[in-house]
């Protein structure tokens, strides 16, 4: 049952794997609007465009030649942000405070298909997605030098995506970014308490209530959490704790592409536009410890708002201040529900 | 004298305010763009606009009239994100966790002429629109619900501002935002230890080096921070210490226009554009303390990376890890020094 103060007035949520809080203005939402809208592109793109260098057979802006991949092809990105070998040092100097990170940052492409994305794919393609997903972060985790797997995807103009083409990228790094750092401790310190998962109690939780509840299966439950940030921001959690996408099996692999694919395609329908977003996976540094105060989890950023063309704009209150957003989490999920 | 390897190898920078890191890839800098490019528009707009609701003597949406006002205007928000009298509760109901947050939040329109930005306007008129975030932040600070005041500016379409009317906002509420928080942490910290104005102590630093400062006068530095996270970033910091804008006197006032005017209209020179930017001053919460450890400070946070259409955009990587930048602040200082 809805808290109505919660749908009537200004006020701030929590968001309990970070610690911070989100303004929350529902009586916002008719506000008008008169600044940038988005281009928007709805043209069907060919299955193959030989000038992107992403396409099966064609050749990278290094000259590398891609395969003829036939599903996904992963490979180490051409302009990695972080370096592999490079040379480690640490600067204190006074205030100055600074540290060399390493890495590796790889590309992984969805399909060979150039007019697709993951809304357009099978739950079985998108399997396979999810098993290239675990080798990779098996890969990584077994590197000494490795401590944290960042998977992710920018999908859309909008959302700095410089290539149409279905595609991801795992970031891996020496240390924990800020974010995860942020849950590492706010897990640590609930498993501490209670011996049990921060997110797996507020799941149970959120299955009793149902009305942030987008689509569940056996494995998997898709949601807004309560704290969204995102306009239609969504969760996908699976159902029983597990600190890292490794301890899927093949058929919980499988309900997860379902989840993916759910979520996805209801995106696409609320607007009908290719919804823009960045997704990424949150889970267990890949330090050797068993980490059980993990629960993995991959949460969807979509910036559109209104309509196909008009976005929320994180910006002045929200760089200087908190994150704040207009609808509540509670009619984005309405929202989203009407659309499977 | 720089750090060679902060301009070659991969590494992060630690916000000595916020206790979060930047990751720096000076090495990536010379990847390809093939993305989004911005739209812009530098089109001359009239000093007056009939359809624009911040010009003096207009009509707003709610029917109220502008007054027709000579220098800088003041009115409250006709679409406020907070409200001020709304009802007061909290919930916690297991893991959901929510409370009330009330304000006022107002628009200050910086000139009657339309057509002006900060950056076309004297440092004699920009003073005047210091005066009025004084007067505004006086009376906010002496109403006891409001603990804490953000005045800032979202300038330019892509950084959502939906007017192009020289104008900025003044959002007060009962809580301190997450970000003030965090800088309000790491100062009283550094404080009870040092006793001694953290970011003092930084100035003085930078003051020594030199490398990245942009411009000082008898009153303000005016830096690129050792970690910014925009590609151009910046930073107006008062050399004395003062917990808010409130202490500074009329000789201050103007040197503190003077260092706004010199830096935006470097901005606007750097890419022969007029400069997006979001800006904000933090400064000490108004909860009727002495706030001893707060050094206020205003910072600008320009989306553009490459020119006047391509900027950076904050997305996965950053969303889910740490904000990431490709030029380092050292280069854009000298960037940025160039135009002056
Ligand atoms: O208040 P405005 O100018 O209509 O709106 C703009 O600034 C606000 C405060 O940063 C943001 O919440 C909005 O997303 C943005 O479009
Ligand atoms: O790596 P890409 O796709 O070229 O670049 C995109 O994603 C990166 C990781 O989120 C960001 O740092 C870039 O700003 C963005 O344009």
């Amino acid at each position: 049952m809805t808290h109505t103060d919660l749908q009537d007035y200004s006020h701030k949520r929590l968001n309990i794997l970070t610690g911070e809080w989100v303004l929350v203005s529902p009586h916002r939402a008719k506000r008008p609007w008169q600044g940038q809208n988005e281009a928007v592109s709805n043209t069907v793109r060919p299955a193959y465009d030989d000038s992107c260098y992403l396409c099966a057979g064609n050749t990278r802006i290094n000259g590398e030649v891609n395969p003829k991949y036939q599903d996904v092809f992963v490979f180490t990105n051409d302009f990695a942000a972080l370096q592999k070998d490079s040379k480690s040092f640490s600067v204190e100097d006074g205030l100055l405070v600074a540290e060399s990170e390493t890495g590796i940052c790889k590309v992984i492409c969805f399909s060979p298909d150039h007019s697709k994305s993951l809304a357009d794919m099978a739950p079985k393609d998108i399997q396979k997605v999810v098993f290239a997903w675990q080798k990779e972060f098996k890969e990584l985790s077994e590197n000494p030098n490795i401590n944290y797997v960042q998977i992710f995807e920018n999908k859309g103009a909008v959302m700095g995506c410089s290539n149409p083409h279905p595609h991801g990228q795992i970031w891996s790094q020496s240390t924990l970014p800020n974010e995860v750092d942020k849950k590492n401790t706010r897990q640590l310190d609930y498993y501490n308490k209670n011996k049990n998962s921060l997110l797996g109690d507020y799941l149970a939780q959120e299955l009793e209530k149902q009305e942030r509840i987008i689509f569940e299966n056996d494995s998997f439950v898709v949601l807004i959490p309560f704290w969204a940030v995102w306009p239609f921001e969504a969760m996908i959690v699976p159902k029983k704790r597990q600190s890292t996408i490794l301890e899927l099996n093949d058929a919980e692999a499988l309900n997860y592409a379902e989840a993916i694919s759910v979520l996805t395609k209801a995106y696409d329908k609320l607007f009908n536009t290719s919804f823009p977003y960045s997704s990424g996976i949150h889970q267990a540094p890949t330090n050797g410890n068993e980490n059980k105060h993990w629960h993995w989890h991959m949460s969807f950023y979509p910036p559109l708002l209104r309509s196909a063309t008009v976005k929320k704009f994180m910006v002045g209150y929200e760089m200087f201040g908190s994150p704040q957003r207009d609808i509540t989490a509670e009619i984005a999920a309405d929202m989203i529900r009407k659309q499977l």
